[in-house]
Order: structure tokens, then C-alpha cells, then sequence
């Protein structure tokens, strides 16, 4: 049995008994009832994931996995290709925004080389980043299958192995991404899956103006056409249309939710990961909270598709699990919640009317 | 001359100089163009207010303002009166859910006395608490004033009082409250300066019924039509349909707002404290940071017009300042963006083609 099909086997489901208890804690806590909303929802989902009241969240980390795309030569991206290898560079040195957020929440940031085409062993040698290099990039999309079916496996399996092997030292984990070009691969991926025209869900990305952003939902409608994926089959549309990192985002979320651990789901490109491992298994949705909604456009269609609400709405598209970051301040809120605001009897509060 | 007066002499601006100094920061950040969307606005901001480059912001603290109101006699709350010193204990005492958002955050909390009718002198004495009680709740409003415009400016002062003596040991204030009944002046407050029939701006506050929210909007419209505030007059609104806590509240923002310091705001009740401090003083809306939209359905109109756009939307409605706790995650991120994170020059990244 592969790694894959080995955690597929016997998928863990929500703990009704540990999310029953936090329900059944909030609704004494010393406010009007279910008056902090969203973080009291949240707080009864951790404790329902993670089968523990109170649910633990001290140890947290989020995983940037890094990788290019073939495509990119095709020009659908305002940043040169080596800028992947460059921020990999700066996020290990600790200067890019997702070490700023990181640093405020105690976040741990754990950088993947997934398929980055340029040398990082460097910086493997030093301990620096994990090497699950499958390739020096994907092949370019538009002219065939951007990585091989077995590709797409060991991809999806990288990610798993990450989070097993950094399941012991974490409770709570996010996702994180970067690549040139990776707008273009997942606004592939939430078109299949929205079944919705590609214009639809193709935004900006780094930032390009409205011809390249013709140009880029041209190439991306060539290579569905040219790859034909079949939709049934999320592994066929990662090898055809996906990316490195995006199957190593759905191997994480994969492999953390069958250890029960949450997994926060960062932007655009997170969310076409998230995609994949929702087709991949069904109850892993149940592991997810989705972290933000994304300027770019098809995040608000990938969400809904995904059926989830995002806590953040700011506007932002920079991905590196920057919006994670930034919501997992709400799940360390949630937890304290449970453990840390006294009930209406431990406190001596009179109760509403009934 | 007197302490409002005195303050609102010579009110500062929002500094251009720190404004423009960080938008040329952020511009060159090792990410594309403003990828942190409002975290970024959000740092542009706080320099524009603070006057400093990088803006300060490892000082935090939220102001709860305690006060009841005269007007519950009419059952317009779910809750008995001697719920708000009940939960004044019970915040001093760390057990409400102000003091876990605020711990996570590392904001100091403190409580002030308004006008709370009940005896808090044992906690005056310990410290525990800031007393500025104007009275032991205000009257009445649905058959005279809430209080004499006396009272409404002396429970501005208080406002900027304690805004004065925080200052010298806070980089950013956040306001919030706690009042049985007092989403009902609110309520009135919003109504009148929007212009909107009072059963658009009112809600369910602690959670009362159909019928209750009947009669609570029916006595909102019979405050309003026995008194008839003067629009043209916020002491006049305050005093005629206010709460004291809601008059502290304005001042807080006040007092901060004259010493450029940035002031997170809180919910419904709140925003209606900031409304009457921006009809005193409109160029105190600079220095007001709109941290959440509340589930209360006046709310989405109050944001409205103030003019300010909440960073937060997690349908909350406890008060207290749990909003403002939330939110002080961002202004923290704002100013660590400023300051964390590298620039394309700094890092030896490429920037996008021109």
C-alpha cells in the first residue's frame, strides 16, 4: 500500500463527543449566548478536529512550499522565473512578509523545495529548507501534461511525509506557497472544479495588466483544451493543469487532517490545493478553515466551491501563507476562549430571562 | 477654559511627512505591489497618525466603560440591571472574554466606572478600577433626558481624562463598554445621525425577542420624540438620548485622538460614542481604526456614516472591547510589516518588468 492510500484508509471523522463538550462550555460562558460569533464557531470545529477539549494549539506552523511552473516561459506571470528561487532565499533569512506575520502569532515557518528550478542545496545542507524536489519546474502546460501522473503522486506524497514528520512538534498547521506563475495552474484547477469559464476565475496575480491577463486566460483555456483532464480524477487534472507545490498543499492538508490536526488554508493558490484534497477525500474538509478571501477573483468561486466561509476578508494577494498567518491569531483566540473566560456560575453572573 | 474646549484647540492632522515616508517603505517591499492590501493601508495609516516612522504600537490598551441606564426600568433589555456590576467583577476578577482577547494580544485592560448603579467603592479603593461615576445610571429617556448637559460634558471629560492619564504609557487606545441596556441609546444615537427610522438601526442587543424588540424600538422612538435632541448638537444627542458610557467613550476617543494616538473601536455601542466625537470634532475620524462589524444590523449603518470600512466581520456582539482585542492583531501586523520585512534592494530580489 502506498503512503497515500495507506491514510486514506480509515479517514478520521469529526469527534462529536469533544465538539458536544465545547458547545456545551460556551453556551455557559459569562456573555449573551453565542455572542463572539465566529471565534465560538471555530472554537467548537478545533475541538470537534482534534477530538480534545480543551482543543491544543500552542505549537504551530505554517508550510511554504515552493516550486516553478512551465508555463512561465509562455509569459503569464509580471516576475522573472528566478524570483522563486530569491524568495526562497529571503523567507530563510527571515525577511519576507510571512516570517514578519509568523514571528507576531509564534508561528514556526517551514520552507519546502517541492520542484524549484534552481539550486537550493545550499541551504538543504544547512538544514534550512526540506528537499522534496520532484523537478526543476513543470513542463509547460499549454503544449502537454505539466508533470506525470507518477509525478503527481510523489508530489502529493511529499507533502503527506512533511506533515507526518512535523506532526509530533505541531498542533495546528497553515499552508503556504511560492512560485512564479502559480495563479495560472490553479486558476485551471478552480475552473474544472467551479465548472465555470477560465475568464471567470483568472485575476491579476502578481499584478499583470489587462493584455497579459487576456493572454493568460488564453493559455490556460489551451491547456485544458489540449490536456483534456479528467474531472473525476483529481491526480489527472494536478498532473495536467497543477504544480508542485500545489500538490504538496494538498499532501499537507491530506496528511495533517488524518492526524486530526487543523489545517488553516491560506489564499488563492492554497485553496486549488485544498481542491484537489477535497476530491482526494471528502471528510478532509472537515480538517480545514479557511484562512481568508483573496483579491484575486476566483478565490471568492474556489471558496464556495470548497464550501467554506473565510474568517479575513483584507484585500490581500501575496500568498506564502501570509493569510494564515494572519487568521491563526483567531484560533489561538478561539482556544482561549474555551479555557479562559469563566461561566455564568463560576463567576456569579445572573443569566438572561428565560 | 475647559478641558473639551481646551483640547479641541489646536487639534492635530494626520502627519503627511510619516504618511508618505511609509507608503515609500511599503512600495518597495519584496512582494508585488501592496499584496497585503489593508494591513498595508492599515500601516500607512497608523504613520500618518502617530506621526512616527515606524509608528509605535508595543503599548496597548483597551478602556472598558462601565455605566447602566434608566431606561431598562422600560424592559428593553434580556438581562437584569445588576448584570453590568456583576460583569465589572467579573472583568477585574480576568474572567470575561475581554481579558482573554486581551491577554493573547498583550493589551492591558482597564475599567472605568461611569455611572454604574451600584457600589464599586471597594474596587475604587484596590485600584482596581478608574472612577469617574457621573451618577448611578442616567435617567429615564423615554420621559426626559438621559442626563443634563452638564452631566454629558462631564462624562466626555472623564473620557479624555482617562485618555490623558493612559497616555504617557499607551501607543494605541481601544475603546469598549459595558451597560445592561445600552444598545437602546445607541440605537437612538445611529438613527438620528442617519437619518433612518429607528427600526432599521436596532437590534436584538443581548438576544430579546420579537415582541421585545417591538417595544424596545417603540421606546427608542418615544425617547427620541419626547426629547427632541438637537442634530446640530452632540452634547445635546448625548444628553437627551446618551449613556455615560457612551459620552466616555467620545472622549476617550477625544483625549486619544489629541495626542495622536490611534483608537481601535469597538462594536455598535462604541461606534455610536465615536459618532458623537466625530460631530465634535470631525478631524478626530483620522485617528479612528474601525476594528469590526458587529452582528447588530445598526451597525453596518453606523460604519456607514462615520466613514469607516471595519477589518473585521465575525459576527460578534458581546461589547467590551472584544472587537477592538481582536483587530489589535492587525495594527500590531501593520507596524511589524513596516519593519520586518525587506525591501527588493535589501534582498537582492528582482522586481516585476515595467
Amino acid at each position: 500500500m502506498t503512503l497515500l492510500e495507506n491514510i486514506l484508509h480509515d479517514f478520521p471523522r469529526i469527534d462529536a463527543g469533544a465538539r458536544a463538550a465545547a458547545r456545551a462550555r460556551l453556551e455557559q460562558l459569562t456573555m449573551p449566548h453565542w455572542a463572539l460569533g465566529r471565534i465560538m464557531d471555530l472554537a467548537e470545529e478545533l475541538a470537534g478536529m482534534t477530538g480534545e477539549m480543551p482543543p491544543p494549539v500552542a505549537r504551530k506552523a505554517i508550510v511554504t512550499m515552493a516550486a516553478d511552473h512551465g508555463v512561465t516561459a509562455r509569459g503569464v506571470s509580471g516576475y522573472p522565473r528566478e524570483v522563486t528561487v530569491q524568495m526562497v532565499h529571503n523567507i530563510v533569512a527571515g525577511g519576507a512578509g510571512i516570517n514578519a506575520l509568523a514571528r507576531l502569532a509564534g508561528i514556526r515557518v517551514v520552507v519546502a523545495d517541492l520542484g524549484v528550478a534552481g539550486d537550493l542545496s545550499e541551504l538543504v545542507k544547512e538544514g534550512k529548507i526540506i528537499d522534496k524536489k520532484i523537478a526543476p519546474g513543470t513542463q509547460d502546460m499549454t503544449v502537454g501534461p505539466a508533470m506525470s501522473r507518477a509525478e503527481a503522486v510523489q508530489a502529493v506524497t511529499a507533502g503527506i511525509e512533511i506533515a507526518q514528520e512535523l506532526g509530533p512538534q505541531t498542533h495546528i498547521f497553515g499552508t503556504g506557497e511560492m512560485g512564479i506563475g502559480n495563479t495560472t495552474p490553479s486558476s485551471a484547477i478552480v475552473a474544472l472544479y467551479a465548472r465555470t469559464p477560465v475568464a471567470e476565475v483568472t485575476g491579476r496575480g502578481t499584478g499583470i495588466d489587462d493584455q497579459r491577463l487576456s493572454h493568460k486566460i488564453a493559455m490556460i483555456e489551451k491547456a485544458i483544451g489540449q490536456n483534456a483532464p479528467d474531472l473525476a480524477d483529481p491526480l489527472d487534472i494536478l498532473a495536467k493543469v497543477g504544480g508542485f507545490e500545489i500538490a504538496g498543499i494538498a499532501g499537507l492538508i491530506l496528511g495533517a487532517a488524518a492526524q486530526r490536526k487543523p489545517v488553516l488554508v491560506d489564499g488563492f493558490i492554497s485553496t486549488a490545493g485544498a481542491l484537489i484534497a477535497a476530491h482526494i477525500e471528502p471528510l478532509a474538509k472537515e480538517f480545514m478553515i479557511a484562512s481568508h478571501r483573496s483579491q484575486e477573483p476566483g478565490h471568492r468561486i474556489a471558496l464556495e466551491c470548497l464550501g467554506k466561509r473565510p474568517l479575513l476578508d483584507l484585500d490581500l494577494r501575496l500568498g506564502e501563507g501570509t493569510g494564515a498567518a494572519l487568521a491563526m491569531h483567531f484560533v489561538e483566540a478561539a482556544a482561549r476562549i474555551l479555557t479562559e473566560v469563566a461561566t455564568f456560575g463560576e463567576a456569579g453572573v445572573s443569566q438572561a430571562e428565560a
